[in-house]
């Protein structure tokens, strides 16, 4: 079994911004390798790969199964319909291939806590 | 010393999303009211408040130090220029009150972290 994981991201015109999801991808590598063979990243609109590219690229790469990770906060259209409608023409395509969709982060348990965090002490002095 | 958060999201034609945001913010409010006395959301674009209006109605309210915390995931240019531009205006505007762009979430020490903890056990099985 050869399992694959694809963060898929909303995409940007800025390249800096396409190749932050990069890193965060090879972070996800590093924080979550066991059990998955591949980890690699797509994007909605605006850059390369797109999902379904993303897709179709770990599946030649030989993955079996491939779970879909949308880094996105909250359930706008993108969410609820743009990025279903990608995955579901490749399920459609290659029906011998596990390709589920994952929640989108935004309704990770751990979110509110790492907001929370991201607020600095009432007693620090502001930013410059 | 009545210190205020303004979370920014995105915004979405979908109300649920939007809703989703505002659910979210009652959730930072019940991790980190310690110190904060105001905790209010407001988005880039498709939802109200706008983030102008969402300072000034902290402000309004008896802030005199207000965080702005961007709810984005990566710096495109919502995050790069949109979103400074909107909180330079409102420095402008109010010279006595300490109003501070926080870095964006994408930036957190925990999100890859979140990331993996998404991720099924390579042993279970695929969603229905």
């Amino acid at each position: 079994m050869v399992r694959a994981l694809l963060l898929v991201a909303h995409g940007s015109r800025m390249t800096r911004s396409n190749d932050e999801i990069r890193a965060m991808t090879e972070r996800v590598r590093e924080f979550s390798s066991d059990g998955y063979t591949l980890i690699d990243c797509a994007f909605l609109e605006l850059a390369d790969p797109s999902i379904g590219d993303g897709i179709e690229r770990l599946i030649q790469q030989g993955a079996d199964r491939v779970a879909v990770l949308p880094y996105f906060l909250a359930a706008g259209r993108h969410v609820a319909e743009d990025i279903p409608a990608e995955v579901n023409t490749k399920i459609a395509e290659h029906p011998s291939v596990a390709i589920e969709l994952l929640p989108y982060i935004g309704t990770a348990e751990a979110m509110p806590q790492l907001l929370a965090d991201m607020i600095p002490s009432p007693d620090s002095e502001p930013a410059a």
